[in-house]
């Protein structure tokens, strides 16, 4: 029902803006662009996009990345103004201002803690990424999707599902980029830009992170610890950390991963991750930090050897409790 | 018309061998697992599996995977004997006496290089694995493939495209994962254990690994180099060097990516990979080894300081032969 309202919505509209969330990603990107590639085949007058924040580099190769705008014009109107992948209307940032430019409103997402805040509220909580429920749109809207279209679903699903590995992942996230590559897709070119690139400054800081990696409690904690030298020594950004803690959980027997970082002389952050027996929601709580059952954080008001001697002990009472 | 053919003699047997081939992978070892499933679910009185090598221990979480043997009894015979993903006989080792006790043979593959060699020869080298051909056979003789069957092929499937990133990747490889998620597949648990299980030893060797990388010519050349200190001091095993090439090819601007290994005293090896514009298998060539214009490698007659200046003496000129 809301599907079909939703179409009708887009149909009756003709100048639209689409704006997604700050710190955007491969689902935020990939679905705007689609859906803007979409509405312009449909034969819109005007679809406009919207991101408070740049488009990241990683991303630069979809079709139509330079044509974010990151506020609105003074006076700007619009016949529909959707959000795309916003759980929530702060995830938009300042680009609210362009939501609330709108004479109506749209919300497309796949979030469970999606709050419904847009007239017409299209929310797919089965969808593995918002790039499905556009996928959808895109079938009934136009005849023939289109490569731009098929590349920037294909990287939306894709990167909200972890290269179809993680648990969200259903047949219909696989049947979908079966059909986006029928269409025509580039898979090897596509998946490498997205996961097989690597600046050198990072592979030069994964070289410090595992040559710093120790195992405790019969190798059942691993922790890997990065300091602030470690970082300049050799010029890598802190996002380029993101899944080196991945390192630490994935190996044989390790429970509890655990990345260590120096954030400065007095304060340092932990990323935790779980192989699923241990909640490490938890540990992160014990340090005002939270998260989820398999991957939480905190950061801590103490020098990084201080903050490694604590979460240690945290950690190991925790193996200790979850043993009995 | 061959499928036909195929499916007709699987039906009139009864007694059937499945081989495959020596060092076997995931395609092997799935198409295998799943084959004799759909076998003995189709009613067969007698299906044994056969392969030389040892199934990997990556891959004994597949149901089954103890059921391989490695010889034949003695004047033993099969109504049927099948080789799976064998592109020649060679390819079966000791075991091609198994598929020589057969009455019949037959051959089921998807490598291009394939020989022919059975008097039924299920050959589709459109197939990203031979999974995908054993999934089609399954469709046809059972109503229900069934889990143990779904896990075998997607880990087939899977493994044969680089977790359906590779180039081989198709729709149909995508469309037939997304039919065995609906069957039911723990898609979490699976990759996990296929992609994301590193021993400590591994991650160890990797540390020291990416510690020893070296880049030249305007970051177009990264060496990575292994000593056989390396590899005794970290306990890891030859084999699980083999993918840390790719970590120096993957850097942003790299074009050949050279992995020098220090066999012992006089000997090295190197694994060399392109990102596409240089042919490594003419550099492979020079020093008597072979491969792919992406992949290739060679043995060489020297210690592993000689064999790192010649080979970059001959990527360079390479490098520059190629920019002319």
């Amino acid at each position: 029902m809301t599907f079909n309202t939703a179409l009708h919505q887009l149909q009756q509209s003709e100048d639209i803006a689409i704006i997604t969330h700050v710190q955007p990603d491969g689902d935020a990107i990939g679905s705007c662009l689609a859906l803007a590639d979409i509405l312009e085949r449909a034969g819109k007058k005007k679809v406009t996009l919207y991101c408070q924040d740049k488009v990241p580099a990683l991303l630069e190769f979809l079709h139509g990345h330079q044509k974010f705008k990151n506020s609105l014009e003074d006076g700007q109107q619009f016949d529909l103004s959707i959000a795309v992948d916003c759980s929530d209307e702060n995830r938009m940032g300042t680009c609210f201002a362009v939501f609330k430019a709108g004479k109506k409103s749209m919300n497309i997402d796949h979030h469970v803690s999606n709050t419904f805040y847009a007239d017409t509220n299209l929310v797919d909580i089965k969808a593995a990424a918002t790039g499905e429920i556009i996928y959808r749109i895109g079938k009934e809207l136009t005849d023939n999707l289109g490569k731009h279209s098929a590349e920037a679903l294909y990287t939306a699903i894709s990167t909200d599902t972890g290269s179809f590995c993680f648990r969200n992942t259903t047949a219909q996230s696989y049947r979908i980029a079966s059909e986006l590559i029928e269409i025509g897709i580039d898979i090897e070119r596509v998946t490498t830009l997205l996961y097989k690139t690597n600046r050198l400054e990072r592979i030069r800081l994964l070289a410090k992170a595992l040559s710093s990696l120790e195992l405790f409690e019969n190798n059942k904690i691993a922790v890997i610890t990065i300091t602030q030298r470690d970082l300049t020594s050799t010029g890598a950004m802190e996002s380029e950390m993101e899944n080196m803690v991945n390192y630490a959980k994935n190996i044989v027997g390790v429970e509890i991963g655990i990345l260590l970082k120096e954030a400065d002389d007095s304060t340092s952050k932990i990323s935790l991750r779980s192989k699923g027996r241990i909640d490490v929601s938890l540990l992160a709580g014990q340090f005002g930090g939270g998260g989820h059952q398999a991957a939480a954080g905190a950061s801590l008001p103490m020098d990084v050897e201080q903050a490694r001697k604590e979460v240690l002990a945290a950690a190991r009472k925790m193996l200790g409790a979850g043993t009995q």
